[in-house]
C-alpha cells in the first residue's frame, strides 16, 4: 500500500499522560503512537503521526496528507472548537477524517460541545481515552483497504 | 461470563436498509444483530438485542440491564435529542453506555447537535454506519473483561 | 382503490369537544370520524382512523401505513412540538402527510410556534376546527387519485 | 350575497407560475384566478381578485374590505414575515382571514418560519400549491354563508 | 368521600431509594405509598398511587382522573421538563394538580429549570425529598375538603 | 413663523376611533387634527398633517418637511417597530422628531416594544391616547419658538 | 381638591444639572420642582415631591401615595431597568403611573432599552430633560380633574 | 428550643389582602404571622416574623438570623428574581431556607421564572396562597426538631 | 447591446450628498449617475438608473428589468436589512445582482449587518463610496459582455 | 493631602472570614481595613473605610465622595451584577474607581461574568483575595499622588 | 511610488482552483498573482503577494506592511470569521485595508456571515472570484494616488 | 532561588506605546520589561520576558514555564478572547497565571467581554496601563516566595 494513514495531534497532546489524568488518562502520546505503529505494521500501511501547537502547522499537515493518506485521524484538541481555518482545510482535501476525542466533549463545559471539525469528518470516536485511536484506526485500516481496492 | 452486552434501538432503526439509504446506508438491523451476535458468540459474552419506537420501553429496558450488563449500546436515535428522562435512567443505571450513531449528527441539521445521551455517555461513536456497531461493540467487550477482572 | 387515507391523532384528542371548547370546539372526534367516512365512501377509498396519546404507538401506525395508505392525515397534537422521533418517521416512510390542527398554533403560546411535524409535512391546515379535516381530505383525495392514476 | 369574498395576493405572486417552478408549480396567478371566478359564480357570491408588490396597497385594501367582504383569503408572501402593519390592519378590520402559502414556509429557510399574519388569521393553508387557493375558498364559502345566515 | 386523591409518578421513579440517594435519599417509592395510604386512611379519602416510565400511560391515567379524583399530585420526573402533551392533558382534565419534585430542579441543570407541568400545576413543592408528597397531601386533602363540602 | 410643525401618521391610524376603541380611544384622526390645527392657529404656526399607509410616502414626506419644518410629530405606527428605512430618514433630515403612540407600546407585545424610530426621535410621548397629540404639540411649540429665536 | 399629585424621583438624580449635563441638561432638581410647585399652586392641587437614592424607600413612598395622590409622576432613574418590585408595587398601588426620562432611553446603551416600570405606566415621556416634568405634570392635572369631576 | 424559625417576607407582601387579590388571596399577612404564631406556641419554637420593602433590610435579617434560626422561611418577593446579594446572604449563612410564593411565578410572566432564590433554597413550596406558610411551617418544624435532637 | 445593466437605488439615497457627508460623502447621485452613463455610453451598454423610496416600486422595477437587464447594480439602502419580499423578486427574476453599500454596513449599527439582499446577490461591494458604483459597473460590464458572447 | 482614598465594600462583604473561606479567605474585613489604615498612614493620606448591605447607601456614600475623595475602592459585591443605579453613581461622580473582587468571577457562575460596575471602572483587580486590597491601595495612591501633583 | 501594494491571503487560498471549484473557480493563487503584477507595472506601483495558513504570519506581515504599504488587500480566509488578533492588528496599523472573498459570506453558513476583518476594513468586495481581487486593486490604486499627491 | 517569574505577551503587544496611544498609553514593552527587570534584580528572582503574534509559541511558552517559573503573569491581547488551546494550556501546566490587561475590557467592544485565559486565571489585573504590569508583578513576587517557603 503506497498511501498511509496519517495521524494529527493538536495542541496540549504532547502534554499527554500529565495533564489532568482524571479526564485524560495515564497513557502518553508516545505509547499510543508505538500501539499504533506497531498495528500497522501487522497490516502493512504506512503511519505518519505528528502533534503541534500551531494551528497553521495542522493546516499545512492536512494539505500534505492531500496526496500521501487514505486516511487522517485528527485530535484537534481546543482547535476543533474554534477552528474554521481547520474546517475548511479538512473539506478542501477531500479525504475522509476520523475525529478522535480522548475525553467525551459533550459532557463537558459548555464551549466543548460544538466542533467545527465534526461538521466535516465522516466519523466521530470520543470518550474512549486511548482506546479511541485504535478504534479510529480499525475503521481507517477498513477505509484504506476499500479505497485500495477500488482504485 | 454472567453478565452481557446489551444492545438497544431507538425510535425508526427498524427500517434501517430501508429509510434514506443514502445517508443511513443499506444494511438492515438484522444483519447488524447477526454480525454482533457472531463476533460475542466468539468471546463468550452474552448479547441481547432490541428496537423499540417506545420512549417508555427503552427506559424498561434500561433499567432491566442494570443487573444484567456490563455495558449497554445505544443507539436512541431522535430520542438522544428530546429525551431527559431516557438520560436520566442512564445516569440511574450506573452501568457505562456506548451512544452510538450511523449518521454524524454533527453534520446534519442544528436540532441534531445536541444529545441528552451524549452527555451522559462514557463513549460516542458517529458517523461509520453499520461499521459503528463492531467499533462499540470492541470497546464494550474491553470494558466488560476488565470489569470481569475486576470482579 | 385498494391503499387509502389513513387518519391519525395524537395526545388528547379523546377529549374533543370536552376540553376548552372555547378553543377547540364542540365538535366530538367521532363525529369527525364519521363525517370523514361518509365523504371516503362515496368516493371509493379506504379510511383507517386513529387515536392515541402514546408517541410510540404513532410511530408504529404511521410505519404500518408505509404500505397501505396513499396519503396520512396527522394531528400529531402537542407531540408535534417535541417530538423529532415522529419528524424521522414521517421521513422514512415517504408518503406525503397532511399536517392538520384544530386551532392555530401561531396564535397561541411561543412554544406552539415550532412543529417538527411541519418541516416535512407536504401541506398544513390550521385553525378551522373540525372543518380542518373535512379539507385535509379533499387534499388527500385530490393526490389519492393522481396517484393511482399514475400507478 | 350582497358581501363576497376577497383575494389578496402579496409581492412577486404575479410571476407565479415562472419564478422557481420547482418550488411554487406552473400554475399562473391568472389561472388560479379564473378557477376561483367559477367557483364563486357558481355559488352566486362576489369575488374581488387583486395582486400588488406594495405594502401600503395591500393595507388600503384590506381596510376597504372591511365594509365589503365576508371573508378575506390573503396569500401576503414574504410581506407574512415582516409586516407588523399588515398584521395591525388585520386586527383592525375585523373580519375572518384566511393566510395561504402555495409552499409550506416551515419547511424552508429561517425566516420564513413566523408568521405575523398567521397570528391574527383564524385559518392557515399552506403547502398545497394552487391546490390551496380551492381549499382556501370552501372554507370561505362555509363561512360566508354562516355569515350570512346569522345576518 | 367518593372522589380520592390520585398520586401519579414518571419516569426512573421506581428506582427511589436506589438512584443517586445523595440526591433523591433512601426512602423508596413503596415506602412512600405506604405513608401516604396511611395517612389517608385516617381521612377516610381514597388513594390512587401509580408510577410508569410511558409519557403515553402518564396521559391516559390523567384522563381517567377527571372523574374520579378531586387532586392529582404528580411529580412527571423528566417528562416536566419536556413533555407538551402532558401539560395539555392537566389543563384539559381541569381539576388541580400539585407538582412535587424529590430535589430542587432550580438548583440544578438549566435544562430543569423549566417545567412545563409547573405552568399549569396550581402548585408545587419541590427538594423536600419524600418529606414533600407529604406536604403536597396535606395541601391536596385540604382541597379535596374544600370540593366536597361545595359540592 | 415662516416654517411649521408637521404631524405625520403611519398605518392603521385612519381607523382612529374605530379600531379596537379599548386600546386606542374614540377619538378619530380628524378631530385630533382639528384640536392640533386650533391651537396652532393662536401661536400662529402653520401646521401641516398627513396620514398614509405607505411606508414610502411617509419618507417623501419626511424629505419634504426637511426644508419646511421646524419640529416633526410622528406617529408612525407599526413601521416604528420595523423600517430601518424610515429611521434613516429622520437622521438623514436633521430636524427634532417627537415620536408619539396612542397606547404605550412597553406594556403590550414583545414585538412592540423595540422602536427604531425612538432611537433617532428627540423625544417620545405615549400611552395619552389623543392627550399625547397636545403634549407633543406643546413641547413641538416650545421648540419652534427656540429655534425662530436663535434664527 | 384633597388627593394629589406625587413626583417621585430615584437614584442619581439628585446631581442632576452636575451630572453629565451634554444628556441631562443644567438645570437642577430644585429647580424643577419650583416650577412645579408653581404651576399646581396656580390648580389648587397638592404637590409632594421626593428624591431618593434607595429602592426600599421609593416602594414605601408608592405605598404612601395609595391613599394620598390621584396621579403619581415617576422618574426611578436606573430602577426603571432593574427593579422587579418597583413594578408591583406600581401595579399594587392601582394609581395612574406616569413615567419621566430625562435623556430617551432608547437611543443609549442597550440594557436602558427596557423599563419594568414603562410595563405598567400608564403614559410615557422621555428625552424632553426637565420640560419632560411639565408634560408630564399637564397629563397629570387632566387626569386628576377627571378622577375629582368623576368621584 | 432555645433557636427558633424565622419568617422573611419582601417587598409589596404588607399589601397582601389588598393587592390583587384574585391573584394573591384575601388573607392579610398579619393574619398570617399570627396563625403561625399559634402553630409555633403548641410546638414550643420561638417565632420570628418580618416584612421590608428593603433588600438591604432583608440581608441584614438574614445575617442576624444566622445565630438564631434553625431555619428561615423566605418570600422574597420580586427580589427572588433579581437579587444575587439575597442569593449570597443565603449561602453566607448556611441555615435551610424555604422558599415560599403565594402564586405560581412558573405560570405567570417570562421574568418570574428564575429565581436566584430558589438556586440555593432547600425547598420550594410555591402557588398555595396563605396555605403555602403552613406547609413550609410543617417542613421548618420537622428539620428544626432533627437539628435539636443532633445537636 | 439589446439588453443593458440597470442601476437601481432604494430610500434616502436622493438625499447623497446632503445626508451625513462624513459616512456617505459629498458626491449626488446625479454626479454618480452621469459618471456610470458616460462609462457605459464608451462600451455601448444601455444604462437605466432609478431611485425610489418605495419598496413596491424597487420590487416593480426589478421585475421589469427580467427581460431588459443583463446585471442589475442595487443598492437597497435600509431595505437591504429588512424586506425578505426584495429578496424574493431578486431570486425571481434570476439575473446576477451586484449589492452595492456606499458605507462599509459590518462597521456600523448591529442592525445594518444583516443583509437578506446578500444572501442572493452574486457580488457586494461596500465602503467605497461613490467610488464603489464604478467598481460594481466594471463587473456588471464584465459579466454582461460573458452574456452577450454566449448569448 | 486633604483629599483622601475611600474603600466601599457591597453586601455580604461583612461575613468576609466567615462565609464560605474556601472561596474567599480567612481574612476578616477588619484586618483588611486595619493594613490599609497602616499603608495609608505612612504616605499621610486620610483613608475612609465603610460597609453596607444596602445599595442606596452604597449610592449616598459614592456621592459623598464626590468632593472628599481622589479615588475610590470598591468592591460592590452582588450589586457589581445588577445595580445600574450604582454604575450611574460611578459615572456621575467622575473619580476613577477601581474595582476589587475577593475571588475571579469569570472564574465562577455565568451570572457573575458581568459586571456594571467593571463598565465604568478605571481598573479592575480580581481574583487575589485579601492580597487585591492592597494592589489596588498602591494604584489609588499612584493615581492619588498624580492628582496632588497636577492640582 | 516608494510605497506599495500588499495583497495577503490567509489559509486554504493556495488550494485555489483545486478546493471546491464549484465554489471559489478555477483560477490558481499563482495566475491571480501574475494577474496583479502585470496592472500594477503598468501604473508603477510595487506589488507584495504572500499566502500563509498561519495566523501569526499574516499579523506579522501586517505589522511590517505599515511602513511599507500604501493599502493592504487582504484576503484572510476563514481567519476573517475568528481572529480578534487579526483584527486588531489592521487597526493597529492604521493603514486602509480592503478585505476581499471570493465566495460571497453572506449567501453560505452562518458562521461565515459575520467577519472581524470587515469591523474594521475599509471597504469590502465579496463574491466576484478572481475578479474581486482586480476590482479590488483598482480601488487600491486610487487610493495609493490620492496618498502620494496628498504626501 | 530557581524558579522565577515568566512574563508572556501576545499579539499586537509589540506595537505598544504606538497603537492607538489614547486607550494603551505610550509605554513601549521594552520599557515595561526593563522595569521589571530592575523590581525583580532587587529581589532576586529571575524573569523571563516573550512577545510573539503567534498562538502556537505561547502555547510553547506556557508549557515551558511548566518546569522553570513560579508564576506565569500573561497579557494574551486578543487571544484571551478566541483561544480554548491557551486557555487548556494554562489549565495543563497547572502554576498560577495572573492576566493582565492594558485596558478594561469590560468598557470596550461586546466580543472583549468574555476571557478565556480569565476563566481559569487566578488573578486579573486590567485597566491601568503599564501600571498593571508592576502590580501584577508584586502579587507574583508575593506568590513566589510563598512557594519558595513552603517548599
Amino acid at each position: 500500500m503506497k498511501k498511509g494513514i496519517w495521524v494529527l495531534n493538536g495542541p496540549n497532546l504532547n502534554l499527554l499522560g500529565v495533564r489532568r489524568p482524571e479526564i485524560y488518562g495515564k497513557t502518553t502520546l508516545k505509547e499510543i503512537q508505538q500501539e499504533l505503529e506497531g498495528r500497522c505494521r501487522e497490516e502493512g500501511v504506512p503511519l505518519v503521526f505528528h502533534q503541534t501547537n500551531h494551528e497553521g502547522v495542522l493546516i499545512d499537515l492536512l494539505h500534505e496528507a492531500r496526496e500521501k493518506a487514505h486516511v487522517v485521524i485528527l485530535n484537534a484538541g481546543a482547535f476543533a472548537h474554534t477552528s474554521i481555518a481547520l474546517r475548511d482545510a479538512i473539506e478542501a482535501v477531500g479525504i475522509p477524517v476520523i475525529e478522535v476525542h480522548l475525553s467525551n466533549p459533550q459532557a463537558r463545559e459548555p464551549f466543548r460541545r460544538h466542533s467545527y471539525v465534526a461538521e466535516v469528518a465522516r466519523g466521530v470516536v470520543a470518550g474512549f481515552g486511548a482506546l479511541g485511536y485504535r478504534l479510529a484506526l480499525e475503521a481507517a485500516l477498513h477505509w484504506a483497504k476499500e479505497k485500495e481496492a477500488s482504485s
